[in-house]
Parts: structure tokens; C-alpha cells; sequence
């Protein structure tokens, strides 16, 4: 199937050209898009090499190129224009009403999304990550007092990678301590939680999910067996229902989607806003 | 100064309203916005209920709340845009040029852009996050024939965060190694990292910058010294240039920046799309 060419432009990271297509282009099926990401565009030049990468990408193909673009400034969105290919632009389409309604100009000042603007903003990021490492897997310290939230659940239903990106997207504290064979067997949580009980959130996860996780990881042996994965998960539902722990089943979702439900629903503020 | 109520509303994590939102109205100074992230609209209910959200922010200020939105499902679209406030809408936007270049029609299923579609995109963040955590702060592990990238620098130049963020958003695997006295008095670096000189990337960053962030973590002493992080600094400087290590100043820029920054200059590919 022909291949159709698709790119992010940015004067910065090309998080959100990427994010703003992503869902644009997910809604087509049956598509067979080749995505490249061109950041930093913020010079005259830089904006004319990305058309010639651009032209060329059409010239290979049959297919237009879709170009999502979010560049701020004026002279270089028009350079961009001259590619060839389907311009999708966040800040033709948008900036106008909003200038409008607000009443004031834009300021075309590169930076004010992702920039570090603010340290105070930073060190949130940077401390709370250092908080989720030394918590982290019931963790070095037990600084659960600090906690917004502590995780639990059976080992590998993600616990670790969603405290960090709650850590680094949010800068929400988050703890995590696994449940393990005396947990399951006694039904019963140590103390250190239980006084904590009100931050807990669990996570649980499909049986055939685990295995499949679980034998990446370990292929053969108890650990991954179908009666060792469906016997963690039964006690530790039991524990969730035993303390009214709310609980969220990732076996469909992404560490993102994790992640915010776990604000939803246990309403932690997040500290800041990338 | 009042305060302009702002909204992002999406049926997913919301993540793609707040990176389009924020990218525009950070080009707007001097005003005073209240930012709030309505996730997981996925019904009529939860629809109706951000009616009432923003119409009652609207109530409470003289200023019209902004809208974005990413929802992608017509009808709740529909109910959604009864709220007071100048809608942005992605969808609205974008859709229909989209489709008619694609010759398709979108699928108005939800999930696609940040749903756990495929588990091979999972594992790979998973194990890439694993991976950061394993071969961190010169390691447990020093797997660095498996790294895509090492990270060398000074204590608190962001080395821990970057890898992990790398990790987490684009499924790279990078180590981390700290310049400590031994490297910056010999001016040399380990075998073991003297192996692997072309995957190493150090950062660096502005003598007070790094002498405030210190200052957070242990407010006396040489750790925080003028005199001691110059010295680090401009050691570290002389080892970048003797082994021709690329490097990035981390000094104004967020851990987003940096990591495109890396993957930009070292040419690594992305293991996912988020």
C-alpha cells in the first residue's frame, strides 16, 4: 500500500504538532503513514531545508504530504506554506479568534509552552521524580507522609513507569509498593499503609495481560504461570475491596491514560503544567 | 486582574487539548488564566456535566471562558459547544480538509492516539524505562552495549529525569554516568565509557543555575560552592571537548527540550510514537 508522508513542525520539541496530529490521524484506518518529526524550526533556513525534506518526501510518493504545523512566527510559517503537501496549521486556524476575544496581540515569542520559564516549575518536576525513585518498589525510604498518592498492585501491572510519568508530566508525588506473597496470603496490608490508607490507588490487569508481561521478563517458571498470575490478582482484588482501595484495570490503557485516571479519580491536584 | 477561566476537554487524557491550548495562549502576555483539564468525556452525561463546569466559571467572571477541545465524537461535540466560551475545536478545525484529502472518513473511534493499542508499544516503554532505571547514576548495571545514548555530566544537571523521560516518551534507551572527582581531576573517562564514546551526550549548565539547584537539595558546603561547581563545570567542559562529546546547555531549556535536543543531535531513533 503506498506509503503517504506525514510530518510535525515545530520551532520547538514537536510534542504538541505531534500530539495535535496523532489524534487527528488516528481516526483514519487503513492508512499507511510514515511520520517524521521536524523540531526546532526557528530560523529562516531551517524552515527552508524542512521544505526541501518535505518536496522530496512528495516526490517518492504519489500521496500528498499532511504537514501539521505549529510554528509562531509569521515569516517562517510562510516559507513553510511553499511545500508541497496538505498544510494542517494550529496557529492559522486558532490564533485569530483567540487574538480576538482576548483583545491583545500575540506575542510571536518562541518558548512560552515547554520552555523552562520558570525554576520553580523545574525543581517541582526534578523533586518529585527523585521522589518516585527513592519510593519507588516499597522503596529505600518510606517518605509516605510526603505522598500524594501510593500505588500498589501484584508486580508488573505498571506500577513504576506510571509513578515517574505522573513524577514528570504532573509533578505529582507518587509512592509505590508492590504486594507481594505475604500481602496476598494474610489479605492483609502492613501498617505504614494502612495509616495511609486514604492515598492509595490500585492498579490491577488482565490474567492473559500479566502472563504475556510477566514472561517477557521470565519465561518459564511460577512467576508467570497462569495459577501463580490469577492467584495474585483475586487476593490483591480482595485487598482492594477489603480497604475500599480504588482501583483502576490498565490492562487497556496507556501509562498516560494510567495516569490521568489516577487524578480523576483520587482528585490530586497536579503540581505543575508542562 | 480577572481572571479568564480556560478549558481542556477532551474524551481521552486531554494531554493533546493541553499541548494544543497552552501552545497558544503562552502567545498571549499579561493575562490571567485559570487552567482546567476535563478528561474522559465519553458520554452524554460527563458532556453535560462540562456544560455546567464551564458555564458556571462563566458566571463567575466577566471574561468568556476559552474551550479547547479534542473531543471526537459528534454528538458529544454537539452538546459540548452549548457552553459559554469561545470553543477551539481540533476536530471542527482539522476533520473534514483531512478527510477529503485522505478520501476517507474518520472513524470516530475513541482512543487511538494514546490508547494501549498495541502491546509491543507498551513493552517498549516499559523495558526502555527499566532500562533508564537499571543503568542510572553510572548504574547497578552498566549495560551501555544495549544503550541508544549515555548521558555524562555533573551532579544535578537533570542527567536522571532526561533518561527517563526519554524513556517514557520516546522508548530510547539511555544510561546515565556522573562526572564525579575522579574524572574531572584526570581529565579522563573510564574504559568502559571511552568504549562507547559515540554514544556519549553531555550536558552541561550556567554556574548559577547549577549552584541554586544545589542549594535546594543541601544548602551548605562545597557541594553548592561557587568555587567547587565552576570548577566541575569547567572541568567537565575540557573532557566534552578532548573526547569531542556533543553536548547541550540544560540551563534554559525543560527536560522536554533537552531530550528532542539529544535525539536531534545524535541522530537516535524514536522506538515509539506516543
Amino acid at each position: 500500500m503506498a506509503e503517504r508522508a506525514v510530518f510535525f513542525l515545530s520551532d520547538q520539541t514537536g510534542v504538541s504538532a505531534e500530539a495535535l496530529g496523532h489524534s487527528l490521524i488516528t481516526q483514519f484506518s487503513g492508512q499507511n503513514f510514515r511520520e517524521t518529526t521536524l523540531p526546532f524550526i526557528d530560523s529562516e533556513d531551517k524552515a527552508s531545508a524542512a521544505v526541501k525534506t518535505i518536496n522530496a518526501a512528495s516526490k517518492r510518493s504519489a500521496l500528498k504530504p499532511l504537514v501539521f504545523s505549529t510554528l509562531v512566527q509569521p515569516n517562517l510559517r510562510t516559507i513553510v506554506k511553499q511545500a508541497e503537501g496538505l498544510h494542517l496549521d494550529l496557529f492559522d486556524a486558532f490564533l485569530e479568534p483567540l487574538a480576538a476575544e482576548l483583545n491583545a496581540s500575540p506575542t510571536f515569542v518562541l518558548g512560552g509552552a515547554h520552555g523552562m520559564s520558570d525554576i520553580g516549575t523545574y525543581m517541582r518536576r526534578i523533586e518529585a521524580t527523585n521522589f518516585a525513585l527513592a519510593n519507588d518498589d516499597g522503596g529505600v525510604s518510606r517518605d509516605y507522609d510526603a505522598a500524594d498518592v501510593i500505588l500498589i498492585g501484584v508486580s508488573r501491572t505498571g506500577k513504576t513507569p506510571t509513578c515517574l510519568y505522573l513524577a514528570l508530566q504532573y509533578g505529582v508525588y507518587a509512592a509505590n509498593f508492590p504486594l507481594t506473597e505475604e500481602e496476598l496470603e494474610t489479605g492483609r496490608l502492613p501498617p505504614f499503609l494502612t495509616d495511609q490508607v486514604d492515598k492509595l490507588f490500585g492498579l490491577t490487569i488482565a490474567p492473559t495481560r500479566l502472563r504475556q508481561i510477566r514472561k517477557e521478563r521470565r519465561p518459564m517458571g511460577k512467576y508467570s504461570s497462569a495459577q501463580q498470575v490469577r492467584f495474585e490478582l483475586r487476593e490483591a482484588a480482595k485487598i482492594f475491596r477489603r480497604y475500599g482501595i480504588a482501583h483502576v484495570d490498565a490492562t487497556e490503557f496507556s501509562i498516560e491514560e494510567i495516569s490521568s485516571r489516577i487524578l480523576e479519580s483520587t482528585g490530586v491536584e497536579r503540581r505543575v503544567r508542562p
